[in-house]
């Protein structure tokens, strides 16, 4: 038998399969109503569209969908990347864009870029999972900083800038952030830009939400305020289109991106065609902001039967919650407890899922009294079902 | 002006855009024949089959190929992937499949999951770029060992593992290499299993070609020879159905493929789903081993045609060149000069192009007197003139 520990590449000597993976497997029964994902609507999913699209490009153009791609992205699809970034100034005189599939590339591959071992990385604490893993496979070391209820504290920002030496970049999702649903207003966003001009970091500003708001004004994307060059955007057709067909993108000065790229080029070669073809198609013949905008409507309805929910069903005054202007999450705070798991496993037993805080935590091992909730998925009556029975659950561990 | 440089991770300082890229842009011309690209002849590709089966699968299950999918594979896909690895023997009771966004996201995956800076792994001198490229990523130091024309040579791999200490992986493309098109028989394989095993190394093998043999007898997989568990089994979609799809697989180890899924989930999460759906259901409805036969036939006429012009045209005892029993690559070797590349340049200016040797070598500095010829994406009468041509500018510079 082998002794296969002794091939792991340090990177990976501490990974485990991830904690969300396995609460997935137990919620596999499909009684359990989940709160605890990240899936958009699937309602409003333009199968039917899609259908006709996807046939009409394989019939017409099978050589085009089938053969090889370039690295960057089909051109067509580059420009629907390109107009979605416009609509929020997150492009430049000179910026390149590359097609990624799904977004989460584009934050691994820029992290492959730019990290080395030990480089120190500034993340939201608490932050999307999926991109503190990533950090972690490059052997970052992450600096949380704590979140008020508008975002990245600024002090605690410039603390983290001023207390730490080899801070090479900082990820942040400014709006509708995962997983506190909190949104970071126009002056803290300036001063974000201050800072990272004058203690000369890297800004990789991940977006997905933003197209989602069904509430308030919009505010300027880091992007957009930035004058140096600094800033590296990352959108994704996730949310607004489909997130199984994986598109996403990233935009940003070429002396970034063609680093990116070249990673790009031995990772998957280049994003699937036939998708990309599918849906520069679809933004070309159909209004996406319209579907954008049904998704909003639905999405504002299901957070508002949520937090009517919660004032209905949670023990008053032990559990406090973000009020989200849009995006898919809300992040509750329960008082009373140190760590959320009982909450979580009396809430499984009534078939209802949320996930641990301690999930999106930069040091995962500490206790959490908080959780994500997730409130685009599920139909509205699962939503007042789920939340009813989440806060029986809360009620009697509370 | 930001100093982008100083942000750069080490393992992209050295990274200029890739030769074979910038080669590509001297080809954008469309009067040029490229036998120099590893595009599958696009003649055959299934269009219309294909049409059908995703507009079917977008109208009747649009939420399952849509939404998010799991990162392991869609189990209709892995099941396919499976059943082409059954053909070969390579899969063991016990191992698991992964579906990846090309073999190449496998290689990628494979090796951020063993390899730490300055670990070494073995390859045939030459190989293929992408893999090399992708090794260089993680900073491996790459360990050459010469090629014979039926692949590695045995005693020079034993040096290799005997006067190198960290070797932690070979990796070998052995049944039509690239970019030499030659086939290690079943004895070498044999001992090269054996010494995989006395010095304790990985074996990754990577298969894309396999399924495209003209000629000759089957030889088995490195994976069925192996009896200890160290054969990672890479194997690709993107010459038997289409390369535009990015559908590939790896199959091994548990031990290995958990920390690999790992690697995955923070990298494209998963792999699109309605292209896994695609080619499952392609599979399903039509016979692909069909389909591959009509490949395999194409690809022998083609490389027919290809060898008979070289010996038409090529000038006389001056080019030697490997005689492939299939896939998609021949290798040539000039005599009476050091460097191809005034061959390569005269050629461009016929209006023909091929990759000049040093590309796919461990040393890409050093000078080169081979390239590689590709003769499965041209058409016959391509094939022949682009020969011609190659053949008028060989004479005039050999």
């Amino acid at each position: 038998m082998m002794n296969y520990e002794k091939f792991y590449a340090d990177r990976v000597k501490p990974m485990k399969g991830s904690a969300i993976r396995e609460m997935f497997k137990r919620m596999a029964d499909p009684a359990i109503i989940s709160l605890a994902g990240g899936n958009p609507a699937s309602e409003l999913f333009p199968g039917e569209e899609l259908s006709k699209i996807a046939g009409k490009i394989l019939m017409t153009n099978p050589v085009g969908a089938l053969q090889y791609g370039t690295t960057d992205g089909v051109p067509a699809m580059k420009e629907c990347a390109l107009s979605r970034a416009r609509k929020v100034n997150a492009v430049k005189d000179g910026d390149q864009v590359l097609i990624m599939t799904g977004a989460n590339q584009g934050i691994d591959l820029t992290t492959k870029s730019l990290i080395n071992k030990g480089d120190k990385i500034i993340v939201e604490n608490p932050s999307f999972i999926g991109s503190l893993n990533a950090f972690r496979t490059y052997e970052a070391e992450l600096v949380g900083v704590d979140m008020d209820d508008d975002g990245m504290n600024m002090d605690a920002l410039e603390d983290a800038l001023k207390n730490n030496t080899g801070v090479k970049m900082i990820y942040t999702i400014p709006t509708f952030q995962n997983p506190t649903g909190t949104t970071m207003p126009l002056e803290k966003r300036k001063r974000f830009i201050e800072l990272a001009n004058k203690y000369d970091v890297v800004i990789l500003e991940d977006n997905p939400y933003g197209d989602l708001r069904f509430r308030g004004e919009e505010v300027p994307t880091l992007k957009s305020l930035d004058t140096e060059g600094r800033v590296i955007y990352a959108g994704s057709f996730s949310k607004i289109l489909s997130p199984g067909m994986r598109l996403g993108y990233i935009i940003g000065a070429p002396e970034f991106l063609e680093k990116i790229e070249i990673l790009k080029q031995v990772n998957d070669v280049h994003t699937p065609v036939l998708t990309q073809l599918m849906c520069a198609e679809f933004m070309k013949k159909y209004d996406i902001d319209k579907y954008i905008e049904k998704n909003r409507e639905l999405y504002g309805k299901k957070c508002a039967v949520m937090l009517e929910a919660m004032e209905k069903y949670f023990p008053a005054g032990k559990v406090k919650w973000t009020v989200p202007d849009g995006g898919i999450f809300l992040w509750c705070e329960c008082s009373g407890i140190e760590d959320i798991t009982p909450v979580m496993d009396k809430a499984l037993e009534k078939k209802v899922a949320i996930v641990p805080g301690s999930n999106f935590a930069v040091d995962m091992s500490a206790p959490s009294n908080k959780f994500r909730l997730n409130y685009s998925s599920a139909t509205p009556e699962k939503l007042e079902e789920g939340i009813k029975r989440l806060g029986e659950a809360l009620n009697e561990v509370l």
